[in-house]
């Protein structure tokens, strides 16, 4: 066995948070040296006014920013190219991303480019990013992703439609940002969908095989705070809502950049590649299957987490407490109205043997609780179908 | 208001955790860049055979290692002095600190002066530290300082006879890497007063002013693992229960690096400069006096650390759970068989007028969820005495 087998990490970017931390943007752009931010973003963000509010804050700090909003849900490998393109002509010293996954992860492959050259398919898969990139900084809008803590980009590849999983401690943002304000011009069913998400990354990362007590008390917390706090931020916008959302979203990422995914993220991705599919309803739709499959295989761990959401565990046998895990989570899919069957977003029966065979082989499967033959993955999107 | 004020932060090493993980001390000082390493350590520490291990790892790297041990409990500001014009003059260009709280500030401060010049006591209070420092790496050998993930530095002034708090950004480690092997070199009392010093974080972490969502997981979960583990790391060296307390130091050190402490660590510095006590000790023979002070302005919070104590707090109000805070502690200190008074360890109760001076003057004070009076001050020396 190698050594390092036994080693377990943690590695997280320095955390800002606050009402109106946007406002420090510019301080961080500058004391990580930048003097031509290269500020990525995308349509729906530049409308809401945050684009033009962070370009505000970069001006009084004398930096100047160039615009890259070529960014759509589930970026593409072009547009990554693109975007290195502008910052390489730009003469761009620090990138910023200021948006939900999207921009984000586009903003991560970006800063790989610009050190690594060569094409993003170059980086696909673990460690395989050798020089340092840029100082990056995460503002996220959304609340769920967790990008901005991760160690993880997802870019599609559009000629193959599939989602490629790039895993690099390099990629890390070299500060995460969070203003819950940002989140308060969104709609109610991309805060129910990226919700969701954080929700799928806590009970991932709290169950994968790679957990340990660093990660563990931050999965907990998350899956607490979801179900506390998601159906009113997402039907009020309250900003005590909110603000608990992207506390969970945050401790949510934590966790799992650390600990990593498991089965759901692995069924996830191939239909973010295939039919384009928002990454959270991805999750959403597949949670409840995959959670009834895994908590058979680590029942103790799942009591945990129903104990978290609530539910009542004490003198209750584990495999009672842990069986009311996926009824619970169904009910929050119910209360925040979003789809619950695949065949409801546009998923074709006849792709599930391809799905299923991209599943299998994404490097999320590695850390699930148990190992599932292709048969089973199978049946597990049927039976979400 | 500075705008500033209603930002929380957190900010942590890179931490790598692991049975044997001694043994990635030279790829992890190499890939910092290191060539010649500064090891700094104490007598007890090459005793125990951890700097021979140590050097042999970073032999196979090729790295040439410096060994810095002129290092005691409550280091001295000539021994970062020297420590500095050995660094510059052995042309190194990596810290390791191998060893207690002692060498791990004692590294700090080496590092502090090796890029910022002058003298310590330029850089005692906060955020004073303008340079970056050199690369460096913290192993620590005992399990409670929580030096190696913190953004703090004490060092004694000998001439005075005072502790300096030195709080930066600036001066946290890069890597923090924990072996519980190395644990099992200590003496018992030295395990329990350590682990007494991860209580004390973690208590006064928890019910600091700047306490947040991202620190107080960390801090209740150090509690619950203290009261698991402390007693038998101290009376049977079980791996198990030495793993339990190298996590509770490090869940400890980060929660108090980023909620800061309180009124236990004030009333105790004076009394490391002083008197030149055992650090975890002072804080123990504190701790109850203050928490039964500290309780009534904050019961809510005490009531949920009592819960991590194990104390049964359902149905039970908060003011009669927070209550039995401060006699579980007495209760442990007891079962670890360590001093109770501050009289049975050389305190002269004519001094306590000068300790309680210079208390009220401590960092630490500012972030204690009550202001008190020096006469207040004076009081809990007495009821400790």
């Amino acid at each position: 066995m190698d050594p390092d087998d036994s080693l377990l990490k943690f590695e997280i970017p320095e955390i800002i948070y606050g009402i109106n931390s946007l406002s420090q943007i510019g301080h961080c752009a500058k004391r990580l040296g930048g003097e031509r931010v290269l500020l990525v973003s995308d349509p729906g963000v530049i409308e809401a006014g945050w684009v033009d509010a962070a370009i505000t804050f970069l001006d009084k700090e004398n930096l100047k920013s160039i615009v890259y909003d070529n960014v759509v849900t589930n970026p593409r490998s072009f547009q990554v190219e693109l975007g290195a393109q502008l910052y390489n002509a730009e003469k761009c010293d620090v990138i910023i991303a200021l948006g939900g996954g999207s921009p984000m992860d586009t903003a991560k492959g970006i800063a790989i480019l610009v050190t690594n050259h060569g094409r993003i398919q170059d980086y696909v898969g673990c460690n395989l990013i050798s020089q340092p990139i840029p100082p990056l900084i995460c503002v996220p809008t959304t609340a769920g992703t967790g990008s901005d803590v991760s160690q993880f980009a997802i870019i599609a590849d559009p000629q193959d439609k599939i989602k490629m999983t790039i895993l690099s401690r390099a990629i890390m943002a070299d500060v995460s940002l969070i203003d819950p304000v940002l989140l308060q011009t969104k709609e109610p069913e991309l805060i129910a969908a990226t919700g969701m998400d954080a929700l799928t990354h806590a009970i991932e990362a709290f169950v994968s095989s790679l957990s340990w007590p660093m990660t563990n008390p931050h999965a907990i917390h998350a899956i607490e705070l979801v179900f506390k706090h998601l159906v009113d931020a997402a039907k009020t916008k309250d900003i005590k809502a909110l603000e608990g959302m992207a506390i969970a979203s945050l401790e949510a990422g934590i966790a799992f950049s650390n600990a990593i995914l498991g089965a759901v993220h692995a069924l996830a991705h191939p239909l973010g590649g295939l039919y384009d599919l928002h990454h959270g309803l991805a999750n959403s739709l597949l949670l409840p299957v995959v959670v009834r499959r895994n908590l058979e295989h680590v029942p103790a761990k799942f009591a945990k987490i129903a104990n978290a959401m609530g539910i009542e565990t004490r003198r209750v046998p584990i495999e009672r407490a842990a069986i009311e895990v996926p009824v619970k989570i169904e009910a929050l899919i119910s209360d925040l109205g979003l789809p619950t069957r695949l065949s409801q977003v546009g998923v074709r029966a006849a792709d599930i043997p391809i799905l299923a065979k991209q599943a299998q082989e994404d490097l999320c499967m590695l850390t699930n609780p148990h190992c599932y033959a292709v048969e089973a993955i199978e049946e597990m999107y049927r039976e979400a179908f």
